[in-house]
């Protein structure tokens, strides 16, 4: 129905996490209205991303390195503060979830992006995740305390079950996020496992 | 536009809570299709909910007392089951949360039902909570610890830190439900105030 | 967990349309907290409505004949009014579809309330509608039109379909409400027959 | 919070219709995830598109010109179409309604991509509509009948109240689509004026 040059770029779009093929057709005809100099910067933008952008070798979050730097180049802004508290390990999910916990400032320890949930413990899935990084991090001896942080979604909770189980025998202290009733929840309609935490966490 | 007899009955259940006009309207076209004996049973139950029910003296939820029953028929099972724990008083807003909580068979203490919430401190509000009847309770010598369990909503958090104020003199140790992710809940849409307090909570 | 009274109120409550056990528990407690003239009240209303409350001997619906009236008594107001069409027969599913359509004033024919939809033709669901009834009232020479104004939605579909067969040996006109964007729809999410009706009926 | 070229990129997909700062993060977390050779793909799309599609001089829809094409280069594939009937003129708002309608395969004439709705008729609002290409376009002596086919939202009203205006002084046909209840609508739910046409349209 569309011409070739925008079927393809609606294509492209409708890979982009939460798009179909509506919303996908919106963003084209957006790009259509732009000026050439509004599509040289969008361009610009996407292709200096990969350029500038790094992984941290520690905590695998994206960041940018200051150009001046020589070794530093290699860790985030975080992994080389040294006011964080190193003995605090907290595995997240992505990236976004760093960025949720860092925005309430109550966290001051390290962190570690898994790249992805489990629904399953096959192999094949598995392996998707940062477990080999993730085992020669937590094995570390100032990390005192491992926090999972991962959703506590039926696909997180999976996840989080299974790298307990990974994590145990290094001996460590390991916490989950606490169970409770967030703002605004009624009793009424809170599941019973969320309930009998929060009767039990009670303070 | 309804005749006289439908629009009275309309007009009686658009006052029962969640039901508008329109509901109200279905719930009489409902009925007039109902036998004669489905009427009667309906009208007896009803008939019958305001003699047979009481509130109990101590926690004032309803309760049915045994026909056979002297003296105790005051207190409802709860109120008078000698395996519960004496040293627990948990205040809820109304029967429905004393309900959940039951069910979730984890909490073996007592309850006293508030009869409802207050959003403002006004004396015309708070006179609507049974607020004599539970100093006059909490302050039993056995009871070692009260347990605030209103929502966490707006209003309950008004109230409960109303009640945790009219309590204090007691020199009683007062709790509230803990605060933290609920199953199902992701990082990314949590609020700062839930995701501090489900790291603090974390075990 | 409720007392027997509480939860015999509570089943008989979720019968009610679109009403579940917790809203039935919620009505019970509404009952629960009203002063004994306020149950009265809600009592004598639900035993009044089937005394009081007729069914139309012409279009079904239902009405409450005035007390002085003789055989007059055996028709709505509407069937009545000699200032009404005779020669527009509209069939609707139930009571409120009727009272939807009196609303807009811009109809001023007759009714004929099916009193159901069906989703199969089998014998043992046809034979909820007031069939007997409509082709017995369908055939009265002063009808000229029926309109079929049963909800577009599956059902009503298979209904209409079957009421158009049922009707069609009278040799009389058959039409059904048009379909069209209702106001506030955008093309972009109209379905195909929608908006293929709606190019069709442009004027 | 997050490195600049990531904020730029988040920043400009935040432009996009429908996208917030949370879903432009995600786009630019998926972007990292992203090979070279996807990333380039990207790239060339997005600056194929303003390269290879023009809007039709005729139509104003967005078409992609065959390279060996001359003269004709300047018309899209409808408006180039022998087979079309040019006695039909259909306005929309914008290039995903031409698609729509094109889809149901009911329509064999014209179209006129208007560029935008009004919600006021201030000559600034009124001005980024393509009017002026619209009187040349429908003036033509071979257009018999110009269809407004605008959504029947409260915008899309003003500005189809408004084109009528315009277009009367040419003394031809103009027509709107058809207003009714939509697949699935039921009557108790239906606005009165969609009802009332629903009625009016009935057939």
């Amino acid at each position: 129905m569309y011409p070739k040059s925008i079927q393809k770029l609606i294509d492209l779009f409708s890979k982009f996490p939460t798009v179909g093929p509506r919303t996908a057709a919106r963003f084209v005809f957006y790009l259509l209205k732009l000026s050439k100099e509004e599509i040289g910067n969008l361009i610009s933008a996407v292709a200096k991303l990969k350029e500038n952008v790094k992984l941290c070798k520690l905590c695998f979050q994206p960041f940018e390195p200051s150009t001046s730097s020589g070794q530093e180049g290699e860790f985030c802004e975080i992994c080389k503060n040294p006011a964080r508290d190193k003995s605090l390990l907290c595995i997240v999910e992505k990236e976004s979830d760093l960025v949720s916990i860092e925005k309430i400032k109550k966290y001051n320890g390290l962190y570690f992006v898994l790249g992805g949930t489990v629904s399953t413990l096959r192999k094949k899935d598995v392996e998707k995740l940062r477990l080999d990084e993730l085992k020669e991090r937590a094995k570390k001896p100032e990390i005192k305390e491992i926090i999972i942080a991962i959703n506590p979604t039926t696909e997180g909770e999976a996840t989080t079950l299974y790298l307990e189980r990974l994590l145990k025998p290094l001996g460590k202290k390991i916490t989950r996020l606490g169970r409770g009733l967030p703002i605004g929840a009624e009793l009424e309609y809170a599941d019973e496992e969320t309930l009998s935490s929060a009767l039990e966490s009670r303070r």
